[in-house]
């Protein structure tokens, strides 16, 4: 079995690290890379990390480019993806990693980003608890249409979305809150995000619920089980180039247990490849998940605050993006989910 | 007038703080610099950064060295202050940067400290509000015991207070999660603190309510107002040497407003020196407080979960140690508060 | 005495520092600021770490402004001293922290800068060491133009000057590579200056002799008394926001020996209040020098390669540019040197 | 094929690198892990991010443990190799990734290590040119006892052998300075090492030719064709975990053109997997090798001091360590020299 990928926006930093897990995938063949200003450059030129992929040349993100392979990845500011699906065939498995078809509220759509509505895709997180029992896995197989979660979105969704579905947490008082490194921004060129203003720096943005990723989490807890959600979720710029530390707590419902929460997330995550919980006591480091398609997760109760803190940690371009894509893409196409991602973070 | 200082545990972080800015102080003259193992070296062979105290040579922690001083600061490791203090006559000022005199409650002393309680001192957050409507700079004038606040309890303490007192806020569903450099944890030579270890990482610590720092922050609340407090606390070390950026939140009471919750921040701080409020969606960087007493606070109020989201950045060393020891002192003695403390930020 | 100051170019990371040590100077007093695209907003918006300033409003970068003020700092890009100054009246003191006035030969200037040349200034690095046995301080004094050095220049200039001066080493094959902080390039929206290209990573840049620094050292050297000047200069960025440590190497004269090598750097820099020569074994942290006007020294024989290998740190915004105008300011208006000027860094 | 694998000082990161690197080999296969003071720990409660290897558990590090397996890598401090060897059969293949056997001068090894001496081993740098046109790949070929080169050590050779084995440089006044990441040091508990000393700074140490790989560069450059070879070498210590970037400058011999240099280096690297010459005017960052086996060459003529400037870029624990045994070790074993190995980095 030979498929053939394309991938469109390869020249940022959701689109390299896509091409760079792609490079060691066993089934799935980079053919065609693409890049608005960046067509005709060299690949190698715009991403100097990617050697192994030093013969590719950037086209112009156009259909007729797209066309003609059997998977196509998406790594493109939002609200370019719905143009240009509808202009590639049915039978293209299209995989986006931008925001376009994540939110099945056309509401949400027009109070958090504005503009045309394409639509809700299937949703690209495997992991994701349904209330009925099962996973978002059933969904994605045989897919042909892939939305990829927001990143800080999955980091919150893993760490509570055992507790909603087992009602052990209550989804209406949730608060998160997220170190996050600036690559999730993107080659975004603003002052912000030089290095001279982030080393040595911590600051908050999206302060007040104004982040776009909000409805998208909500959508998810109540697919967990949630009649309502609310969360207050802000995230914290700090000066690491990947990754999301997300401390994620909720009120304990009345009279639940510290015994009750660790079997729950024990029973949710035991046999998933890429989502682990830590022992009592233990939690994680982003460092121990870069480059990795793994979620980290600590759990601990303060019982205090009746409430449950968890803590997960991602690389935001892996497991927050480009990763997840992969993995839906393997499930969509029935290979083996675990294909051309690694359990293992890059340390120190 | 001359005030002669000593300084007890100057070869660590919060001791070579209190000396790079008692250095510039007008009126307060470094006469002696204790420690325990590096007694005998010279100071600057230790703190490499204090150029303009290079004559200095450590001496043992004795108080028989640190009798005969006007004011003697504390840097020690926590359970040392007492011993030392008996030995100290009553009309020598003396500044404790550690924990041993914080916590009114003896019962909260012995679950997150334990051992030997040596009772409460005048307690050194001269910006602290009290219900009664004045601010804790009443309590400190002429004062010959203080107790330094917490690093991580006066971020928590000044983005919340106002709330608290105006009722505006319910203090029983707080969450606080911080981001923080390491150089808060000391000297101390422990694996997670090693350079490559944290270095492009985040991790959580004391997860769960276990923090030392948890009674301290309800004892601050309970002055500014509140009855009874809850607090879920979390700190994040970030790859960043110095700050502290919290971010707070807590439900509002029922029916208040935006207007409301800004003008009552506004009040509580428009006279402080060193406590700033950032304009209607400004919201701080750790940067913009480095080497500076600065707090700087950023509000909004996230109407859909109810909550008001307070971020504030503070320089652990100095508004979170010594730059509170040396406003409090100055209180003590009745000099102009501001003496021998930057109000800008060392940035980029 | 009360000295009235402008800045030129307050924006800025150079505008910035200037703006942030002149607020605690006791005789310069600043009274205007300017800006092009931002001017009409106020200083805090733009550079909020600068609590201490947070009533000044930036304003258009003409001369109009600028005149009527005792003192004028401009922190401009390149070529946009010359036309200003002009309109300048020749009594007001004018000190730009730009290139336009660095180099002595034409030559040089068209070579690495191009388009008009309007001149040397009295060149601003107090300690420089001439051959005839004084210091640059001399052609300082009274000075109403000044040319701030190049940061880099600065870090090698006094590494090598002892030696030069005294004849030890060969000027005709140094080399000397820097590690330095990205702050140097200042507020430039390109990508290589992102944080997220720039964490975890170092890279050099401007390799092979085309760094637009090279003739000011060579001309440097020759004012310390070598014929001819060879310099191979690399700079390596790196991910700290400040900082410069420079490693500069020279061979040594035939039959030269350490003792030798250590008295010239000694004698040349035991008065010197912002340089410091650092015991035998003992090397510069660039930590140690952040916000501060010194100069750290350490100095090392290696015999086998009979190179003399000096270490060297500032901070590129204060000794490297910020510091360097202040420090000359004070000599040119005939104040005590070091006003205004910290000796101690902000560690850790 | 099966090949047992025990690595030896798993709880360190060289041991470590080398586990999350043979994870993923096909033809390798860790059996056993082994630790001193963290013998009987589980490996994942001591190296986190190796989730995909959670089931092993630490052993001794005893020769009856290591014995029965097909290769031992060792990861040990310097001084445990040749003892524990002794008892090893002949058939095992060794690969030591500490210094013991890498010198092949025992008065290079008394004077730079002291202590026993063991002899040298099979030179684990495949690349290393040798002046009679080959590679150091035919001595590898077959070898039971392999000792890994110094990461320093690395990016300097392969940086200056084209230039030494075509004769167009000068070995003997070759001046190399690096900066490099603290985890080179290991899990060392130094305050040096503390991430408050390192965040924001950067220094120099071993400076003056005492570092003890200066013997090893020596020892390759005359592989590749130097009689005599003088090298300053100075390591500057910068904020990032991992990574070297090597600058190091030789000068030209007479009448050597720029083309002729550029040619040499091509010409060298052309047919190497691992090592890529960047085209003129490119150098490498070191994040562009992060995890990768990768080292990345740019190249300089600086015409005025007559020298050439190459910037070399390894990840220190991969090529210069954990890559480079398993390089080697894939050629002993005869399997294809990249397996197990990725090209590309992890960036941004």
């Amino acid at each position: 079995m030979s498929i053939s990928v394309a991938v469109a926006g390869a020249s940022g930093y959701a689109g390299g690290e896509l091409l760079r897990l792609l490079s060691t995938h066993p089934e799935l063949n980079v053919m065609t890379v693409t890049a608005f200003s960046n067509a005709g450059q060299r690949l190698i030129d715009v991403q100097p990390h990617l050697r192994s992929l030093a013969h590719l040349e950037l086209q112009p993100t156009e259909p007729s480019v797209l066309a003609g392979h059997d998977v196509v990845f998406f790594a493109l500011p939002h609200g370019r993806s719905g143009a240009l699906t509808a202009e590639l065939g049915p039978d293209i498995l299209v995989v986006d990693c931008g925001a376009d078809h994540r939110l099945t509220s056309e509401a949400d759509w027009a109070t958090f980003y504005g503009g045309d509505y394409f639509g809700a895709w299937d949703y690209g997180l495997p992991e994701l608890l349904h209330s009925s029992g099962g996973t978002q896995r059933q969904v994605l197989a045989g897919s042909k249409r892939i939305a990829v979660p927001g990143c800080n979105v999955t980091a919150i969704t893993l760490a509570l979305a055992p507790g909603i579905r087992s009602s052990l947490i209550d989804a209406e008082d949730i608060v998160a809150v997220l170190a996050v490194g600036p690559s999730g921004a993107g080659k975004s060129l603003s002052v912000n995000l030089l290095a001279s203003e982030m080393l040595g720096s911590a600051s908050a943005y999206a302060v007040g619920g104004t982040h776009r990723h909000t409805p998208e989490i909500a959508q998810n807890l109540k697919v967990a089980g949630a009649n309502a959600v609310s969360v207050s979720f802000t995230p914290v710029l700090v000066p690491m180039s990947r990754g999301i530390l997300a401390t994620s707590t909720a009120k304990l419902a009345d009279g639940v247990t510290a015994a009750q929460v660790r079997e729950a997330w024990e029973t949710a995550y035991q046999d998933e490849p890429f989502v682990h919980l830590l022992p009592e006591g233990a939690f994680p480091r982003t460092a121990d998940t870069v480059g990795a398609n793994t979620a980290l997760i600590g759990l601990a109760i303060d019982e205090a605050a009746r409430r449950v803190v968890v803590v997960s940690a991602i690389d935001n371009l892996v497991k927050g993006t480009a990763g997840a894509a992969i993995q839906s893409t393997n499930i969509a196409l029935g290979l083996d989910e675990t294909l051309g991602l690694a359990l293992d973070g890059v340390a120190p």
